[in-house]
């Protein structure tokens, strides 16, 4: 099975585990596995910038994703953007080979006007082949690369194995719109459009059209209510229950931080044995611990997924 | 009187009225100025980059700033920030003899080092003169210059007449934190914070140790609040007030469209006639009007004053 | 008379002067403009970058536009670039109703994607007129704008007043070739192609395509030189005397002080009185004049131009 | 035997030899290494950004190391700059291990303050381990890490094992002269410094006080005579070798498509087998080849070492 364009649902972002002294955790691994399905995932995305892919050396990047892919059952998504095709191709293959279902490229920060960025992709996908479902990440607040809506339109178009966007401009609800507006007016094939940016924008962005949300916030189990909610029309229920979480997800969405914090509550959670990141590393004051706890015990008064003992 | 570092409460970062062929509305003038003074707010701070200063001549700021001057009864700050010290000096110097009370300076994109930062505002004092009280805008999201504690503290203690940090950094809560030892540890001159980012981070901002807000979002009546609360460490009412605004706060804060976000709701409360900007301007869909008017009600059920008549 | 496509030769990107004290050195400016023209210049562009443009206010833009325009004799272009197109307007139209030929316009460096390119030239045009004849600077390195040859392209052919580039890419050669060819096909407007960067690729330049130079190295005379050399069919006098002025083109085409040293030659040429810049100002050490010193004596061995007594 | 403060000459930044197909070409690394020794280099930097390093994987980075270590006869400097410490760490010991002479460290492109990249230093010390030397590289143009003298200055002095700069600031004369100032003030340790930025400022830099240099210049035997010339004492000869090759230099001098410049020459002169770049890769067109064929006949007018029989 290959991932495609029907893709919904809730692809967590997946952290990567490890020990307070740097290497991989792997047992954590698994039971990280098991906590977002239990979330109600629809699928995985490992390897990602939140995933500290850049920190692992190619064997490692395989390592965890044979553990995944044998333990998940849902569909996992590698990210495999690297600097050279070479390392892209070797990464994306060997991926597929372990039963990944499809792979995600993030364009290089030093890409500027819409030829080069369409160019990339081209490049791309002769480099992994043309047989390998691939998800555009369009993420300009961390990469600088700004794709417009006829750019990616004309990504989707060119390549037959687009499958998928991760959404995450900022402002971006304008550029869901425009892109369904596309495909209705059969300018654009059909493509999935999964949400990031820690989720900060998913209540309205399901309403924009998008299938669901791709991104690591602490509470997955949350974004595929949401997501659910949304889908079954029950906007007010999907506005109240993510608004209960908005000032953590708020919190959880500051740059540099953004992952110790998540780190910080997987492991208050039980995902991960854990909350240490490979170096260099971003780290939280106890203050802002302290912060975080209080934010839970405000978001627990609506869900007691938030509850935690003291 | 002058501007000092006892500066407390909220500042409204003032928008600037016009008409919708892009003359400046001076009746709107007025009108914000009396819905800013019956929220509350203890300051007012205009021809700031949400106030579209960069698009006036000069003598249109010189003008704004003697009718806002005149009406509020309040301190007024200018933002005098400009390409070149001539400018800079000239704004300066005839907004503080209308009676201003102080100028922002943000400091320009290409500054990088510790050094170039501290150098730019040593020469922009010599520029506008060691008289006038100035204001630190700290906005490396949308100025790119990133400003330590360090550094901060040195351009406080190398200048008396600097007195108070416009804060937006992002993250910045630690920021708060470490200015705020070093001025108990006599590393630093005292000197007023009050934070800018539209609010975003406002409830753990105060506790951290602001002083208040200087921000633009649409309800500085609940910026006002939210400050009066947690002076008076009353933090469940503050959090409770703040996290009921948060969804709009958040989807104000969207670079590009927010201020045309801002004007809109702006125009709703009565607070100007018109929601145009000047060229070049960003502008909202209908469909986004549809979502801040549901965001409002929302808003209403907890906070009256976002409830409209439909 | 207006600026149109056929415009040829050398634009000598005008200094302007001022007094240690930071005044405009009127005097200078009718000095300077004597030089260029002594220089053979085919045309004037005064208000750009290196005309400190940011740093004057309104009047003095004014001023200087209808003091080179009365005494220069040929094309005047000015630069207009403005954060708001109020301003920009103003000055265009103003600058136009006193004889300037022309206004040179570049792209704020907020701008990203191609649409975004293009639809700020058709905002800009809409605010200055559709009958004021423009230039596009196309400048990456200092405005970080990367525009394609497309780019270019849609933007000649949607306003029949864009009539020239400066262009200042780079690299940049395959550019030009790229536009002549879509004029020879017919899919571009003719357009006059005018090079700046210091010269520094000025011998290449000409031979793709460029129908001059528009830039500021301090010996116009030179450039002059060079372009009449290539047009001429004289390929090895071209590079000959290219060659000979490399290593001080080179010296000044460094960012941050290329201003101080270009002015600190024209001051040795007699051009203008003083070598000041308005505040900020980049500066240069006793060090470095020694080694422009140098450079020049090794010019002089050459070109007699460069040839100064000690 | 390690790396230390006397290192001088030249260090060639050495091209990564690729087959057209995008095999590494070992043939080629060790023609190459023969090409660099003939030419009279001090000592060989190998896997820098030029050297395509982010391309390979780490075996071939390995096995390239021990293949040029074991062929050389002079120092290696290996680039070790990664986005995680671990493979630093991992490449870094391996490489001296082989019996490499140090490393050479770049600061990633999102550090932004001084305290920032002082801090990854240290990090990066610390994972590499205190017992292998290492070069700063200084290279703003590319990596947007802006370093005063004075960050660099507490670099070397936290770190007894930093040994080297290589200095690519632009403009950088002026750092050379107030980093060998604070030396001769006895404010910073002793340290090598080698200049880049392909040798263009390298006339000036030798006269500011540098060692020599490291960039990768096809003609490194031209860098090898401009630095004897200079440490001689023979001014004149040096710059007037340096301004024959000026014209090639500055050619090779653009970004993007510079290596493909330099492997073309690079082949030319009998090197390497092919100029292939692994993919991404830059090209040049005909028109430039012929530009450079072009280029070399003139240089070989002063220095029969560019002359090639057509």
């Amino acid at each position: 099975m290959k991932l495609d364009h029907t893709a919904t649902g809730v692809y967590a972002i997946a952290a990567t585990p490890f020990h307070p002294d740097g290497r991989l955790d792997t047992v954590s691994v698994d039971r990280l596995t098991d906590f977002y399905l239990g979330c109600g995932v629809s699928g995985l995305t490992i390897l990602g910038i939140m995933g500290e892919a850049p920190k692992l050396d190619p064997q490692e990047s395989l390592a965890i994703t044979r553990q995944v892919v044998k333990r998940a059952g849902v569909p996992v998504i590698v990210g495999v953007s690297a600097p050279g095709f070479a390392a892209m191709r070797s990464l994306a293959r060997g991926a597929m080979d372990i039963g990944a279902q499809g792979v995600m490229i993030a364009p290089p920060p030093s890409l500027r006007t819409d030829d080069q960025i369409i160019g990339y992709y081209a490049q791309a996908v002769e480099a992994i082949g043309e047989d390998i479902p691939f998800v555009i990440q369009d993420y300009p607040l961390t990469l600088t690369v700004v794709m417009t809506p006829g750019v990616i339109q004309k990504i989707v178009n060119n390549h037959p194995s687009c499958v998928m966007l991760k959404h995450e401009d900022w402002p971006g609800l304008e550029k869901i719109s425009r892109l369904r507006a596309a495909q209705k007016a059969s300018e654009m094939r059909d493509i999935s459009i999964l949400c990031g940016n820690g989720g900060l924008f998913l209540d309205f962005e399901m309403e924009r059209g998008a299938d669901g949300a791709m991104t690591g916030y602490a509470f997955p189990d949350m974004l595929v209510d949401v997501v659910n909610f949304q889908q079954a029309g029950n906007r007010e229920a999907a506005h109240d229950l993510f608004d209960a979480h908005l000032p953590l997800v708020r919190y959880e969405q500051q740059q540099g931080v953004g992952l110790a914090i998540r780190k910080y509550v997987l492991k208050k959670r039980g995902a991960i044995a854990s909350d240490s990141q490979r170096k260099p590393a971003g780290s939280i004051s106890e203050r802002a611990k302290a912060e975080i706890d209080y934010l839970l015990s405000r978001v627990a008064r609506y869900d007691k997924r938030a509850a935690f003992r003291t």
